[in-house]
């Protein structure tokens, strides 16, 4: 199966709309806030935090997807995360939902909500309701419309994050084949090491697919994508994913787990990698995106453990930004990744666009030619990859250098 | 039982005595060996790094410690950790331990080593040999012996860490009471995240104690001292802490764990306490001390991991370099712990040297005054404590924060 990236991003799959409006929450001179809309009722499927303190959006959205498991809108707001806001905060949630509800002629509890910004202060909820009368006034299926919903999310994110993708699904009982979009769209710079990340994600697609089978796949996507990423070990109150299906593409609907099922996860992984290593790569200061491939683990889990150890390291990640070869520090990674192997027997690289440099082979850190690693280390993206030797599972992680940045956008990220 | 500071480190103990010099092994104009001798044979007990990758001297000590269990001489060089250096590592460890113990007259297995510094070169043997030789000759049982042994294992340390205290064994076995005396020092700046940390820590004691109840001790020690500190979340390949027991204080040796084995703890604790709190505050770059404690916990692990997950968040180092009292990635870092507790009952706060805020209380962040939370952030140490309202079990991690000077050292730390 081919799977072709096209222009776009949310707006990019049939039947789906997207606006956006500077509301005032935070921001000045930005806007702050989007809307998107479904022509049809949406399956819906989600994967959300794992932190025990969980923002007032994340229960909410949970509550839909568990419960109800269609939905026809989200709406977002960037600057404040409505997170650690107890009743009031959940109180806010049900007022945006009635009004967005009120404005689109659907039902409150077919409304998604997500926040990301300031963990603590409560939503100026009157402008959050007049953003969603003036955004619901506004929907628009264009692909600027989908564009301009990925910048209205950003927090401190340098870069806006989408990507869209179509596919054919094949032909099957007497109808030809079909074909279907995904497009995305995600934030995320700070506080992110999934388990959930610090991420809002949202993917829309036309295909027709039973909500059982979607969550299915973006359960079995988010593992190898989203939750293979890191910035800085944080992983935020507000992290959020949700998939929305309408259907509009008119493929005999995707009921069982068989090829057409393998055709829809091959593409939703396509737009999940795609988003997650975006943020990776603009992770908040970094100059460089760090990408770590472990191969010949003995088990897949074991695999992501060692790579999420290195791109995971504060001793790597500076390294990386001062494009200083200390290869020591990649394998001291490894070594405490809490994954059992023989330092004597494995092999660790660094992949350069042209060259490749072997660092480390037969228990000892070989001598390799520093200029050569300079050249390799300026360019954006430093990859590494180690063969363990144990196994034929693989896996690979995305992270970002630390940077004098990261640590002034951090010490001072309030005002 | 008092326990007193006195005077001094790894030469506070009767019959200890220490040298220095310059090796030349990596830096210019300062000092980088160090030897401990011991008048006696000493009972020794260890803890070493969990890395999967251990250096040479890990591997030399870890079998002296298991197998043997007494040792009379420690050597150190600072510069180069000898980790990733195979076959030709551990040679090079047998080499410096066959010269000094020809200049000492012990036999070669009674001598511990340890290195730290860069990964992967290899020691330059003949100048640790040339080292070792000239150390022989200048062992003193002086304090500013110690204190020069102290300075001659820094790497990016900027101040020297040691200590001593004594305290009195009650009289037992119509015995009087038998003043004790323990000191010792330690480095460790970066790559500090024990389990155990980036460090190398010596305690010296002339306690007669049993060799198992020393290990013993230590081993309980541990879990509340080093291994509750970190600096940026990298455990080492060359983590080792040592303690040498060599029975001069002439009390009846303790061989049970009665009022003797606390005793003794007590003052193990005190010292471990001491050099471990010492080293978070000289972590790379750093400017504050951060020390977060857990009450109210149910277990003692997870009040453990709570605290621990607050001083290894990034977003918590930045916010106290940046004096910003952004107290909800306080709550976050608490919430992705890993443990189970209920974010509507639990009371975070910020204590200063003559004030406490209330950060968080009822689910919600509260409100605070910004002019008293910034003169707290301000002072050296900045503590945090949350109550968990679960149980009983408390602890206490400390850490420092992101700056910088951190990413500066960090980026280009082998020129």
């Amino acid at each position: 199966m081919k799977i072709s990236n096209i222009p776009g991003g949310v707006t990019a799959a049939r039947g789906f709309k997207a606006a956006s409006c500077a509301a005032g929450i935070k921001y000045a001179g930005r806007t702050d806030m989007a809307m998107l809309f479904s022509d049809a009722p949406c399956a819906v499927a989600g994967t959300f935090t794992t932190n025990v303190v969980k923002a007032a959006p994340v229960l909410w959205d949970r509550k839909i997807v568990k419960e109800i498991g269609t939905a026809q809108a989200v709406v977002v707001n960037a600057g404040i995360a409505n997170a650690a806001t107890g009743e009031t905060g959940m109180a806010m949630c049900a007022q945006t939902a009635d009004c967005t509800a009120r404005a689109l002629g659907i039902p409150a509890d077919s409304v998604l909500l997500g926040s990301t910004g300031v963990i603590g202060p409560n939503l100026p909820i009157d402008r959050i309701c007049a953003g969603v009368t003036r955004m619901a006034a506004s929907l628009s299926d264009t692909l600027e419309a989908g564009d301009d919903a990925s910048r209205a999310i950003m927090t401190t994110d340098t870069v806006n994050k989408q990507c869209a993708v179509a596919f054919e699904l094949p032909a099957a009982n007497g109808e030809g084949a079909v074909e279907v979009r995904l497009g995305g769209m995600s934030k995320g710079s700070g506080m992110i090491h999934p388990n959930m990340c610090t991420m809002l994600g949202y993917v829309t697609t036309d295909c027709a697919i039973d909500r059982a089978l979607l969550q299915r796949a973006l359960s079995e996507v988010v593992p190898d994508t989203f939750n293979m990423i890191s910035v800085d070990g944080d992983t935020s109150t507000n992290d959020t994913l949700l998939v929305l299906a309408n259907g509009l593409a008119g493929n005999a609907p995707i009921a069982v787990a068989g090829e057409a099922y393998e055709c829809f996860k091959a593409a939703l992984t396509a737009v999940c990698r795609d988003l997650a290593v975006k943020m990776a790569g603009d992770g908040e200061g970094a100059t460089h995106l760090i990408e770590m491939t472990v191969t010949g683990a003995d088990t897949k889990e074991n695999a992501r453990k060692l790579a999420h150890s290195v791109i995971g390291s504060s001793l790597v990640k500076a390294m990386v930004f001062g494009k200083d070869a200390n290869c020591g520090r990649v394998l001291c990674a490894l070594g405490y990744a809490g994954v059992a192997f023989d330092p004597a027997v494995i092999e660790l690289y660094l992949l350069g666009e042209k060259q490749t440099l072997c660092f480390y082979r037969d228990g000892c850190v070989q001598a390799f030619d520093e200029d050569a690693a300079l050249q390799i280390l300026s360019e954006k993206k430093v990859a590494f990859t180690c063969d363990m030797k144990m196994g034929d599972q693989a896996a690979t992680a995305w992270g970002c250098d630390l940077t004098y940045d990261y640590v002034k956008i951090n010490g001072d990220y309030r005002t």
